[in-house]
């Protein structure tokens, strides 16, 4: 009896030696992949308890295992596959060995579908930046889940989620085609499991979707990946484009891979908690210090997003995969990168070339938030023979950014007003191709336009104006259609306000005429006409672009091939001016007349033309 | 009788034809050349009533006259000579012929003497810039001449001239070597044969020199072509070097060729009198518009100084044989362009290339007064792929001097104060070499410094520290030493006022140490004790710059070679700071010590670096 309970103890430890040892797989990611990419090579990521102590083998027509990695944390592997262009769509198993133990993962090769993706974002469209969570809530149901990090939504509370999602976003799609947006960039749809956190008064949320915890599931809350796949088949349906936001830089420090990190340098890591110090300086100094350039591109954004070392290869291909899987999967568009200049560069030269060698048409504009031409430069192709050479084609114009905001709240001088935005312009010399450059006066990180310019209509019809007719790729931010305003003190979150009438019980509806006071549908219309001429005009679109040195509080600029002649006009001064069009006969010999894109009319003498006060011109010219 | 009288008559009417198409030669241009000249070749402006009409003919071993050009006005003909380099020193006759009638001019040809000429400014030189006019009067004989257009002088009117000339300039060559500086470079000394006008209550000096009214005359208030060479030829006994102030663009009213001018296209002319925009802008601006570039490029400066027009051949060889002239003539060293930027640009190129050609060790800056450094980098030897691709070596500073002097008068913020600076070194990456640009904290065209930064003394010593320690070739503005101050309201002439001392009859000279103040004399002995120390120590030279980023007020940055590093920490705050220099181990690795270069104390502790308030420590570091 003791032999026998001694035996059983034997027998019971040895079972539990070898469950403590068996391994398991608990996620495989990219989830699935595709035959027929350009690209044969594909890195899985195989993560489970011990899931990196076993042998793996697989055995499918066309596809090699060609190597096994393993790190330091034994619960992953990562396996390279090739996949020959003779591989059928099917489901491959993966079989994973130590010993007497065995165990198999499925993972499909799916066919590609012949649905649009990739298709890009042109100087022909005009992009409309939502935040999902303010702006639509087609679904209540998903509005919170009680087993997620932040278990709340509460409108009332600025940091809580509101319960916007892809539905609601997706009921509004007639209501942005109508006003003339051709591509809908949503800051991001990702899972971001991440709790609301309350650091000495300041208020971290998770709403505004920039820290992930699952690269492959689009947040619940959202609707979760068929609502967007649903949202992109939609928007492809009606001639819409989807721009997703990316973000390569961090993720959530609620990521799964976190929680159980496959290898110290997964990250940045640091001796003690270093934030980057937001400086851009030290990346294309010639004289900075190495340190200061650490800071910057390896210290943490926030404590909460841990910085990724994309110098570690399996992360780069973790991140690479990502963005071909998301394209290929959902059907994107383009490709916005989320703290760009922040990212390892030759990492992002990778990348974009991985996804442009997919996706030929594909466009990727990155966010580089500096305060001058040569530094915006570096982060896009360019004309400046710096020690690294960017490929990426866009990138968000910081620059002319603040150039028209400064433009519109600066008294004109020598060198500010309407100078500022002439200025930005005149330095595009250092681009390949300034007309890649995404444009915007405001967006989700800054004051609303409208409060930046004294909630002047006037200088918003002129700001719009700019943004729908000069070179460039122009975005808006959502809401400013129907004039939202907001400085973003106290918090970015008065910037993102809910958009009126897409929640379930508002009180008002934006969306709608009725809705929109008379001064909300001047906004709206002025837009709306403009966007619609621009839609329909390519000379708005790849016309080359010819400007005046601004006089007087004047500024002239034309766009122009060879069918059209568009002349815009604007007088930033407080009073109407008569301006003398002699100097511009460079683009205006032999014009004879013009119509006012904006009022239908017909200017048939244009010796002098009347510029009211606070006003911009878009004249087409006829001869 | 009667017949005898229609006799004389016709006699006389035939001489009087004959006298009027006689032609005499009042003028060659350039006034000699040399033998043994890298370019062969050299094109004499011929000048004289219908010196033109005739053929001309030489007979000189090894020169040969290849062509002869005639142009509108025939008081005027160009001559394209060939010099072997088996040609021999001597004076060679040019005959002119037609009909009957011969004239010979002389034409010598020098042997080139083996003085010091072109030496060039390097990073190593320390540049003093004076106005010639306001400095030292050596001479009072030349003061004024009453065949002069402006036959006056009075030290009591700031427009009118004060008398200072070359002799004593010379005179103070001790007092500048022992100040430290190496290079002097004068506002022009070339004839300004000028008058003062008042236009509308503005008065138009030309004691500024930059109105030419004959090339190859220094003006004789200055003392002459004579007193030049002396001049040079003293500064070159002593060591140091003689920048020239070139002017290309324009020319004085009252030159001789503009009083009868050899065609039309001489200058630029315009349908009604046209300046420039002074907008660099349509420069470098790829969407700017031909009329706004011509403005600016072809716009008068102002309307006593003729625009003249590189793009006419002779116009342009005779500018550039000019400069060839004076530099082998008087023997200066460097050449700094006047409103460079306002050039025909391959123009500038050409005679750039003719220049280094000649006189490989050359130094040539331009002046362009811009705002950024795009469109600096334009007029330099540049990383940015231009349309048009500038071959000029160096170039004045101007984004740096911008930022000198916002980095001392703003507070320091996120961009401001003391990161101006930084961050105007930090975009060093689009120049081919940064350390060839001329630096400078003001000059005669700006605000003295001393008053930019409120008179305050030790605001003064962080601006100098910086000068004479950061990358580049550093100039200082006559008079700087001894704490003059102004600003340019309510003109030009309150920013160049006399040096006291520099004047018969002065009652105080600030040229010695007693005729200085207290102030002035620790003003004086710091910039002498930075200047003798960066004189000796070749790594302010050459040294290389790595800079971090600006925190709390302070900035740090290092010169460093594999003998020597320099620090130079600056606080630019109202308090003393102790600041942790680990962050600087990439440059202070084992630094035990360091000595204060301006007190000659040795520091042993160098964890923390005390720093005073609004001070720039220069250590040099020792292990």
């Amino acid at each position: 009896m003791k032999q026998f309970t001694i035996g059983c103890f034997l027998l019971f430890l040895s079972l539990q030696l070898l469950f403590a040892q068996q391994a398991t797989i608990q996620r495989v990611n990219p989830t699935n992949w595709w035959v027929g990419m350009k690209n044969p090579n594909v890195q899985l990521l195989v993560y489970g308890p011990n899931a990196g102590t076993l042998a793996y083998t697989l055995n499918y027509p066309g596809v090699k295992l060609v190597k096994t990695h393993t790190v330091e944390n034994p619960n992953y592997t990562f396996l390279d596959l090739t996949i020959a262009s003779t591989a059928k769509p099917g489901t491959l198993k993966i079989t994973g060995k130590r010993g007497g133990h065995t165990l198999t993962q499925s993972f499909e090769l799916k066919a590609r579908d012949k649905s649009p993706k990739g298709q890009g974002v042109t100087s022909a469209d005009f992009i409309y930046l939502a935040m999902p969570d303010r702006f639509a809530n087609g679904d209540e149901s998903n509005d919170k889940f009680a087993d997620m990090a932040d278990p709340n939504a509460d409108r009332a509370n600025p940091f809580y989620r509101h319960g916007g999602d892809l539905a609601g976003a997706s009921q509004r799609l007639d209501y942005l085609k109508d006003l003339g947006v051709t591509a809908i960039w949503f800051t991001p749809v990702l899972e971001n499991n991440q709790p609301l956190t309350n650091e000495g008064g300041a208020m971290r949320s998770a709403y505004h979707g920039y820290g992930f915890t699952d690269h492959y599931a689009v947040d619940r809350r959202m609707g979760g990946n068929e609502a967007y796949k649903a949202f992109v088949k939609k928007a492809h349906g009606m001639g819409m484009k989807v721009v997703q936001d990316a973000v390569y830089n961090h993720c959530g420090i609620n990521h799964w891979f976190i929680k159980d990190i496959p290898s110290k340098d997964w990250l940045h890591q640091w001796p003690t908690y270093t934030n980057t110090s937001y400086k851009y300086q030290p990346i294309t100094d010639p004289h900075g210090a190495t340190l200061d350039r650490r800071v910057t591109l390896d210290g943490w954004f926030v404590p909460f997003l841990p910085d990724l070392n994309q110098s570690n290869p399996y992360v780069a291909n973790f991140l690479i995969q990502h963005a071909i899987w998301t394209v290929e999967n959902f059907g994107v568009d383009a490709w916005r990168v989320d703290t760009y200049m922040y990212n390892d560069q030759p990492f992002m030269n990778r990348c974009n070339q991985a996804l442009m060698d997919e996706y030929p048409k594909i466009h990727i504009f990155g966010e580089s938030w500096v305060n001058n031409v040569v530094d915006q430069a570096y982060y896009t192709r360019n004309k400046i023979n710096f020690p690294f050479k960017s490929n990426q084609p866009g990138g968000l114009d910081f620059v002319l950014y603040a150039s028209m905001n400064d433009a519109l709240k600066q008294k004109f001088s020598w060198d500010d007003g309407v100078n500022r935005f002439y200025q930005a312009l005149a330095q595009d010399a250092v681009y390949v191709d300034p007309n890649k450059l995404v444009t915007f006066l405001d967006n989700h990180d800054t004051d609303r336009y409208l409060s930046v310019i004294g909630e002047d209509l006037d200088k918003y019809k002129i700001g719009l104006t700019w943004l729908l007719t000069t070179r460039g790729i122009p975005s808006m931010y959502y809401g400013t259609e129907i004039l939202m305003k907001n400085f973003k003190d106290p918090s970015d979150a008065e910037v993102r306000r809910d958009f009126p009438g897409g929640f379930p019980g508002d009180k008002e509806n934006k969306f709608e005429t009725a809705g929109r006071n008379d001064r909300e549908n001047e906004a709206f219309q002025y837009v709306r006409k403009l966007a619609t001429y621009r839609r329909g005009n390519p000379v708005l679109h790849t016309g080359k672009l010819m400007q005046f040195l601004p006089q007087d509080g004047t500024y002239v600029y034309f766009r122009y091939d060879a069918n059209k002649t568009v002349m815009v006009a604007t007088n930033t001064n407080d009073k109407e001016i008569s301006l003398d069009t002699s100097r511009f006969a460079e683009r205006m010999n032999g014009v004879t007349s013009a119509r006012n894109v904006l009022t239908d009319a017909t200017i048939s003498d244009l010796k002098l033309l009347k510029l009211p006060a606070k006003t911009a011109l878009v004249l087409e010219l006829g001869k």
